[in-house]
């Protein structure tokens, strides 16, 4: 039976020829040789990812996670999967060398996550959110909490949890109650519950540290009120050795649809004598520190679309590739693999092409991330984040959404097996689900794109994004190849489409909030569709390159047909798209809340 | 908790005034006075549906169906819900008069039917493959067939089951290999596997009957060697009691991602003696047989499309009104409940919209099947037959792929808590899972639309239904109201797509056989929106009628609004889809099979 095959083809080109990794480009915090650390990160991530993470997902799935007095146990193969990946130094890839990190780009990084969740997505969360909180507590930790929890923490060693989340106060972390009271000694008492906290508790590591968000006696009321604690599991002593149990606890676990290895836990904060925890940076910011936590916890949850994407096409194309049944279409005397069926290969494409799209698109971001922070011109600096500001939104909820509806392609070819839940195939299919949810549904996503992405400043982001698929457009219709003309058609039709609804909502948005908000969501699908457009003829572009310059290299040649099967499958989808945002906003409040 | 209302008004509107319902209609086969027994009917049947069965699907997604001793046992409160959903006469509903049914019109039926899938699609099966098998033991039955078996079957006394699918054989049923050996007394003994048995066996009934296709012994290979067999779970003696067992037994249950309550069996023919079956009709005929309980059966799955998204949007707008969260956008001192966020009203228009849309359809083409058979006039018989038979893959295809984007949506408005099992949204998403399946894929009805209904008779029935659909169109556009412009615009735009699409079907179908089924399934999807438009057109018309004669029923302001949000968030989608079927065939047969 398939399992996972790291695509590290496609993985390379992405890298290389999409998203410009310089075979010996410069590891700002790394003194070691690019070209062959990359080579070797890549490969031995994907040796891992299939031969020890991929193995634990179906048995995962099946056997989930349990709480017996008190403690959270994970299930068999986790903690010892886990403890190799720390011991590999997987945990440190990307983190500060100054707490013992690697210090590679992000850029790389995303390449081995996307690996790290296609082979076992369940798992992948625990490390996902201990970077979170490095990232966090590098920036605004103090001297004593980096010094006391980051060593430990970018081993892997201990893991990270994010705690924002309260049963009445989900997106809306204005309404959260968690109190942390000032001790004497400097230190706070937390009391509170948090819910849906990932890998909350767990057998795998010695200790957990939680970053969570509460109020301080006379707060301000709403989000500026909200300050960030740092609360271990176990307290640590000022030799760095394992203290006292800490007060808090999880108290029960959550059955959901997927992702079953991954507890989900209600957290339970000074049931007793208080949580002790230390204060992050200064009062009621926490709401900002917070989200230098989620946006990267956004980006990474975007790749999750990806990756669970990746991983049911692989197991669906197994699977198409072996089923024999049915004669051919056109006529065949034998039965034949459905593969060759028109509509299965339909939606073998339709995964693949937009697979594609999407890792392109997620690499292009991490390096912009990776320029953001190291680039030596701050004026390039600044223009960076401002597209990974404007992309972050777009490759959370477009991944996420796209993920799912390739998961559950991917469950259809497999036929009245992919409802069987020993296929496998099913998996993905709730696994995936989450990942509109998680982080900010796909309509907070929308609302972050329209509301502070494109109008805070008046669309300066967004048409410069234009500007940059008009360059790529350009360089297509420059080559007057016919091969192309299609794909120019489609693309200039599909950057039109989009710059007009960037205007609709640039224009109309201050003056008729709620029915452009009612169009974000759509918004955000037609951005995410033209991006990966552009992203497919730039991909394209560089295929025909290489065949010029003489590669017999078969991909390539597939990376141009998947490109043309994209802008003829997708692009099309533009225009209609800018009209119901044009145009249909309006109608989505015309019904008053009491018809329904 | 929310769990079921039945939406008795939105269904009378289609009953009526979208299907022509006529109030003191002429049952054929019923003596009883029509106005009187369609509102007892429904009501009665709302009752049953949310009193009875709803209670029971959440539990029996839980609890599931067991095997032990070679008999399944269903869920606690089946078996006698089934009871008292027998002796009440929902069994016999729209059954022959002639063995103890109703004979009550499809279209009522089809409004009944889609009220128990809502409240427990996994139950509803049960019922719904009774109903097949009578249909075909009534129509080829021999006379001793029909007395053994149909009385009981019509009163719910014994149930029915399909026998198709084996390992080697599920789409293709060439690939049949279970064998009927002919005994010396006229009967035959059978020997082979059926897998995917929906409600194989089961403790709700004290007898089962299996209609099972099979090969005598030199039948032709391929599907003119298929013969159907009725083979009872009990042998059943002259005199109509219960006999000896029979020798097929369910071997084992499956375990899927969803109607956990309805048992799928792996069932064993003839692992002894041979199971003792008897021929209907003529030998190897088996599959036109099949096809008469497979057509009504494709109907009934596209209801269930239809009935899971009713009950999803249900949950979901409950969920909507009382989860308070965050603040309008357009200000607010307080959080509001999160049905105030256009993004929310968005998903909760997108599936109000559309489930009307459907259930207006689906009601039509049962109208339509009353009419092919019961119209005194020939020719309307055979349009209504050649208007069901072009429209039965969109019902199943269309209606289940849209209810599984309703369950998904549904689920997405309950954010993280809509992850959590306990919660019922997922059951939803779950259980819709399998309707784009089994009764023929979409894929499969795609084949069926394009291959047999619309390229077969060169488009006639296809351009029927154009000329039905432009009739609404004129009506509308005479109307010469601004409140229609757009709504006109839209309708008209949609048609013409559709249009194009057919030519360019029926136009290269044998030319290009492959590429043109390649866009097999995006025609189905075409034509299901397009559909969906003409009917929100149509009730949009009957509806302005009522304001105009003087109604002051809210319910006919909120249908216009409903239809002018269908016609501005899926109309638009027309162009684009026509513009894939035409141009983007070919791409997707680019990248050749090795290359996947």
């Amino acid at each position: 039976m398939h399992i996972y095959s790291p695509p590290l083809r496609d993985i390379s080109f992405a890298l290389y020829e999409l998203a410009g990794l310089v075979r010996d480009s410069y590891f700002p915090e790394s003194e070691e040789n690019a070209s062959e650390v990359i080579t070797a990160v890549l490969e031995e991530a994907g040796r891992f990812a299939a031969e020890v993470l991929a193995p634990l997902s179906r048995s995962g799935d099946k056997e989930g996670v349990n709480l017996s007095e008190g403690q959270v146990h994970t299930a068999t193969g986790f903690r010892d999967a886990y403890l190799r990946f720390s011991e590999n130094g997987w945990n440190a890839l990307s983190c500060p060398v100054q707490y013992g990190g690697h210090g590679l780009p992000r850029l790389l990084s995303a390449a081995v996550n996307e690996m790290w969740k296609s082979a076992n997505h369940a798992f992948s969360l625990c490390p996902m959110l201990t970077m979170g909180a490095i990232e966090a507590l590098s920036l605004y930790g103090t001297e004593a909490q980096k010094t006391t929890y980051l060593p430990n923490m970018v081993s892997g060693h201990w893991t990270g949890t994010m705690n924002l989340t309260e049963p009445q106060a989900g997106s809306d972390l204005a309404a959260i109650r968690t109190r942390a009271v000032p001790h004497h000694d400097g230190t706070y008492r937390l009391f509170g519950e948090k819910i849906f906290i990932t890998w909350g508790d767990h057998d795998m590591t010695e200790n957990i540290v939680h970053l969570v968000l509460a109020r301080t006696p006379g707060a301000p009321t709403g989000v500026r009120g909200i300050s960030l604690f740092v609360v271990p599991k176990y307290l640590v002593r000022e030799d760095g050795s394992i203290g006292s149990r800490n007060d808090v606890h999880c108290v029960s676990l959550e059955r959901k649809l997927g992702i079953h290895a991954s507890p989900t836990c209600v957290m339970a904060y000074g049931n007793n004598e208080g949580a002790v925890g230390t204060l992050v940076g200064k009062e009621n910011e926490g709401l900002k520190y917070m989200f230098a936590m989620m946006n990267a916890a956004r980006f990474a949850v975007g790749l999750e679309g990806l990756a669970v994407a990746e991983a049911a096409f692989q197991k669906a194309k197994s699977y198409a590739k072996d089923r024999v049944q049915s004669r051919a279409i056109e006529g065949s005397v034998n039965p034949v693999a459905i593969i060759h069926h028109p509509d299965v290969r339909r939606m073998l494409m339709t995964m693949k092409a937009q697979i594609e799209a999407m890792r392109g698109l997620a690499y292009t971001v991490a390096a912009a991330q990776d320029h953001a922070s190291h680039h030596p011109d701050i004026s390039v600096r600044q223009q960076q984040q401002s597209f990974v500001d404007l992309m972050t939104p777009v490759i959370k909820g477009w991944l996420t959404e796209t993920g799912n509806e390739i998961a559950s392609l991917g469950l259809q070819i497999h036929g009245g097996m992919g409802y069987i839940e020993e296929t496998g195939a099913s998996q993905y299919f709730r696994d995936a689900r989450i990942t509109t949810i998680y982080e900010g549904t796909t309509g907070i996503q929308a609302n972050d794109l329209i509301g502070r992405k494109v109008v805070l400043d008046e669309g300066k982001a967004a048409r410069h994004l234009l500007l940059q698929m008009r360059t790529t457009l350009d360089e297509m219709t420059a080559l007057k190849d016919s091969q192309w003309e299609e794909c120019v058609r489609q693309l200039a039709r599909g950057i039109s489409s989009l710059e007009c609804a960037i205007d609709h909502i640039v224009g109309h948005y201050k003056s008729n909030v709620q029915s452009v908000a009612a169009s974000g969501v759509i918004f955000l699908k037609l951005l995410g569709i033209v991006s990966g457009g552009w992203i497919m003829a730039k991909a394209a572009l560089a295929s025909g390159k290489q065949i010029q310059a003489g590669s017999t290299d078969g991909f390539y040649r597939t990376k141009i047909e998947t490109s043309h099967f994209y802008s003829q499958h997708f692009l099309p989808l533009a225009p209609a798209l800018a009209e119901i945002i044009i145009h249909g906003g309006a109608s989505v409040l015309f019904v008053s809340t009491d018809e329904f």
